[in-house]
């Protein structure tokens, strides 16, 4: 039950759905034809100059050269990445959420009785179109969307059903695969980073076997390195005596928030050299990153361009948001502890690989 | 409360202190000779020619060559490896739980009213050299003691006693430091992996953060292939503002039994091509590995070797024991699931590396 709960908490977010969906940010359709500011052999061309890519330049620099006070031995080069927000698109709706509400036709369709029965009946008219009908999802509601479409379920079950969707679930805006929606300026930074020795794991809120059926794919990050949020698990057999496991509707890492620090010791063990992140979620990823000694990177992504992509703080007089918000009181953390702020708007060239 | 239990589950094996510490298993100074049968360009001169050598070679080979059917592309190329008599030496004690009993004297200081507390006054007899007051120890005593000496204190503080203590700790039948009594041939298996493009991780039910501390020393297994048993972490601030990681005296993974294969899901996110362990323990691991499709290894070492280690089961006859039990239900198991029992006396050449 506390469990139930707790992962409740973790996706409140989600409450949102009403206000997200129906638009709180600028969402026009993308015209951008900047081009790559790339210069021979920049290894970030999707960055303008400036002090978010020279910081990043300027870690690796600094922590690789075996003569710099900061040199960081090879194995010890961790870096970690929020993914929704920070290495994707997270407007107007999370991608796991999406995936949620978006297999309850399947469910449905085992079970039609559903189609009768609040919340499912609810989601069924929300993906018709009546982005209205959002508003009369509560919480527990939501949360049995999740549990239903999530858990329940053996691992190798919800692989093959997450893998179907993401293969085919678009975005509505740019009418493109969810996974065509990351950022170039990001995907240069994971294979920067990597190209220099670093390690590169993602540490999401979203739900880790979810995050991993792509990822390796999508972002070059295998699914050892992909730590997000989990459930109980049940180990069983199956009526020819084979193990499996299963998805208990039960949460066991929470991560967001405190729970990425946790997460990143439970299955990392070593605190990263630079951090990702650009919410609020993401702040004691990005304060652990930074307390850390030696040369430590912690850098936070402002969504401040409407017209390539989304505007949303409420930091710097930005729209106010509930899915990925980035508070002033935030923002005043990050000019005070010293991470670095990506102004989407002027410290990318490019945003997206399909942009010309 | 639950959490406290399940630990002292996870532990219950020490109850045999008593029997262990006074010498279940023949004990005698190691005066083993055997020279390593190493052919040039053999990648496991520490093993004898025979069926558990030829079945590793066997694996490697197949799962490796681009024409086989049994290829496995080079990033799902998992191992994973019990630790506790897999790797090194298990009796008369799990090393981890040594530990405990050895940080005492340590408590005490702190506190001198301790040392007239039971069970920190008992485990105090036991160290001067009573075994006997062992048997006064109870369930609830030693889940105190560990407690006491794995919980309650920030991540960093651990990291600093543990690593202070396996830098020193020796056993007493060797004379030695724990990390000197790895097995020489499951060093070389390691390195042979590894060489072929296996990921090598740990997966023990002991700490994971005390298996951090010395696991890429000893074995070359970074912090990040530890899977073992972890509590549940708070995040806090210390008085400067700096965030730490505290350890709670609750479990969050009992990394034992059907908590290996959950434990390998949850921070690896593969199922295994290869496992190896040698007990009750790693039943779980070894079916969920071996029951994936393609070419899968799993390997369960005997300790059928009274001179050169130990000679323990119950299975085939060999003395009983609650350290690391192979019952005869695990070998009959493994006989039946076509794991390759591995038969320290007939298989290995040599068992450490210190041995001429």
């Amino acid at each position: 039950m506390k469990g139930r709960r707790t992962w409740l908490i973790s996706i409140a977010v989600i409450t949102v759905l009403g206000i997200v969906l129906t638009g709180c940010a600028a969402v026009q359709k993308s015209d951008a034809t900047d081009a790559p500011a790339a210069a021979a052999g920049d290894a970030l061309p999707s960055w303008n100059d400036g002090p978010a890519k020279q910081a990043i330049l300027n870690f690796v620099q600094t922590t690789t050269d075996p003569s710099s006070p900061n040199f960081v031995p090879a194995a010890e080069r961790i870096a970690t990445f929020d993914q929704d927000g920070t290495l994707w698109v997270e407007h107007p709706l999370y991608s796991f959420a999406m995936y949620a509400l978006e297999r309850v036709p399947d469910l449905v369709k085992a079970k039609p009785e559903l189609a009768k029965v609040a919340p499912f009946s609810t989601v069924l008219e929300v993906l018709k179109g009546d982005h209205a009908a959002l508003a009369k999802l509560t919480l527990p509601d939501l949360e049995k969307v999740l549990a239903a479409t999530y858990t329940n379920r053996s691992v190798d079950a919800f692989t093959v059903q997450a893998t179907q969707w993401i293969a085919h679930a678009k975005d509505q805006r740019w009418k493109r695969l969810y996974t065509e929606l990351v950022y170039q300026p990001m995907q240069e930074v994971l294979t920067y980073l990597r190209a220099n020795g670093y390690q590169t794991h993602i540490v999401t809120g979203g739900g880790q076997d979810f995050v991993r059926v792509y990822s390796e794919r999508v972002y070059g990050i295998p699914p050892e390195q992909v730590v997000g949020t989990a459930g109980v698990l049940k180990y069983e057999y199956n009526k020819d005596g084979n193990p499996f496991l299963f998805k208990e509707p039960k949460l066991l890492l929470n991560n967001n928030d405190a729970g990425k620090a946790k997460g990143i010791h439970l299955m990392i063990g070593r605190r990263p050299y630079a951090a990702f992140g650009n919410s609020t979620g993401d702040q004691q990823m990005l304060e652990y990153t930074k307390a850390g000694d030696g040369a430590r990177l912690s850098m936070i992504l402002l969504h401040d361009d409407a017209e390539r992509e989304y505007a949303y703080g409420p930091a710097q007089g930005l729209a106010d948001t509930k899915v990925g918000a980035f508070t002033q009181a935030l923002y005043d953390e990050a000019k005070k502890q010293g991470w670095v702020v990506i102004s989407m708007k002027n410290d990318w060239a490019r945003v997206f690989a399909f942009e010309k």
